[in-house]
């Protein structure tokens, strides 16, 4: 089929943009300056993430189908985390000229079908030539007349519950380091997360005080909900889900791997959790994470390391 | 003050929005999982475009605080040509760890200023570790309660008109290719476009029927509204702006040279234009762009060549 230099600029983005069925929210679809996204709150809420090559993902162990789904889900998941309704995606796209059209196509059909998973659709975006692939995605939502679920929220007494997996894209990531290509169910974590949306609208009908996405590591993400709600979250290390295919490391990658997706949130003491959500520790005064009453342990994942 | 790497993301990230003060129209800015931003028509105008290191800035040609003014310009610029009104950035920050802090705040101040410049602000971002500077900004519009002034409205009769600097960019660009770095009209036009912000509201005043900013160049860019509106645009040469600042070549960067981000509009026949706009053309039956009733020459601005 030839490379993405071969077709040139606008060829490359007519191929891609058959492959982008446009949904609902999209009044003025890819194709002029700039898209128009429907906003019927009267506000919208934004999230960007940029994933480069050999950093957030590898050409080898990742395909284009996977890596498309995984940038389009851990923005969709950003706006899910803001108890908003994703409405539309705009997919910045960087590549060698060298680069193979399917190649492109395959990936466009992840972040498509991500999208579709989502109740979104792509609505515009760029492509430009570079050394790596880099892709940059801004995933736009709706907050259909709620306040915003913040990280603020949380306050002492509130119980932290989780929901979706914890530790399998870290545990995926460690045995592909490692040369292993499985089980599978870790591997492909770390190739595709599956964040659980509904948990967005979960979250808002249970009364959530406070909700966010772990991107970063159980650990560190609650540590953001309790600076920004000035509080301590504790955490009881046994309550939080290890499935035994995570191996003799599970709590550790359940408590500090990121990069599935899953949520957390804050709840008022008394709230009726889904049968989807799991209660792990409770809303104290004080700042910081606390696991099992102590420190918890470095090893977050840092996306700016030395 | 040491390198980004040396900071860490949640260091780098603070030290940035300390930077970036928020208008009005940003209801949450950065911190959270995603940024919630005005959009009190019920729908909002989108754009993203990627720019990419040794391939649309050269670190060496041109500084950090003017890196950050283009990158935010030719985005603004863009909501603008859909007749909205700039209300928020999110800006993807990939770079080398060994790029100075202080860099990184001067490139973040040009974006900071540029957005005050169009009556926006820098609402969110991420930031992350690549091999070059690559830059992902998505800028955020409101229409106001108008329809979009898109590429497809130009009819047969309507008047072509433009708005801001053509060619200035590209033949700055010509100057330091050359290794000279002069005149200063010329190399920081190419370093710094400075679109005309108002020519949305200037042109949805005068009734236009298209509108779309000239990022290609003249001819390509008129292009696409030939294309989108089923059209075809005479240009005449001798009314386009050509100062003798352009050189010999001033007709060639006029017609063809991208990045100056001016606007290109299409008007009903009788329409009143402000001063500030130049009659160049008219569209009529057919399809393509002529100048002087010939084929143009090629020589656009292509993003991404073999």
């Amino acid at each position: 089929m030839g490379t993405i230099g071969d077709l040139g600029e606008f060829a490359l983005i007519a191929t891609l943009t058959r492959r982008l069925p446009q949904g609902p929210a999209v009044l003025l679809g890819p194709g002029d300056d700039a898209a128009v996204i429907g906003a019927p709150d009267g506000r919208v809420v934004a999230t960007t993430d940029v994933l480069v090559e050999g950093r957030h993902f590898r050409r080898d162990w990742s395909g284009p189908y996977d890596i498309g789904r995984k940038a389009a889900a851990q923005n969709l998941a950003d706006v899910v985390a803001m108890g908003a309704r994703p409405t539309a995606l705009l997919v910045g796209f960087a590549a060698p000229p060298a680069t193979d059209v399917e190649w492109a196509e395959r990936l466009y059909d992840g972040l498509a079908h991500e999208c579709r998973a989502a109740g979104a659709s792509v609505a515009g975006g760029d492509v430009v030539a570079a050394p790596e692939v880099t892709l940059a995605v801004t995933a736009l939502g709706d907050l259909g007349g709620a306040p915003p679920l913040t990280r603020a929220g949380a306050r002492p007494g509130d119980a932290v519950a989780v929901r979706g997996r914890l530790g399998f894209a870290a545990a995926g990531l460690a045995l592909l380091a490692a040369g292993r290509d499985g089980p599978a169910e870790l591997t492909e974590a770390h190739r595709r997360p599956r964040p659980p949306y509904a948990a967005g609208a979960e979250a808002r009908a249970a009364g959530a005080t406070a909700l966010l996405d772990v991107s970063d590591g159980l650990v560190q993400d609650l540590g953001h909900i309790a600076a920004a709600s000035g509080v301590r979250v504790d955490v009881e290390s046994a309550a939080v889900p290890v499935p035994a295919v995570l191996g003799p490391d599970g709590l550790r990658h359940a408590l500090t791997g990121g990069e599935d997706h899953a949520f957390a949130g804050t709840f008022p003491a008394g709230a009726v959790l889904p049968p989807s959500w799991t209660r792990i520790g409770t809303v104290t005064e004080g700042t910081g994470v606390r696991v099992d009453g102590r420190e918890p342990p470095p090893g977050a994942w840092d996306h700016f390391p030395t």
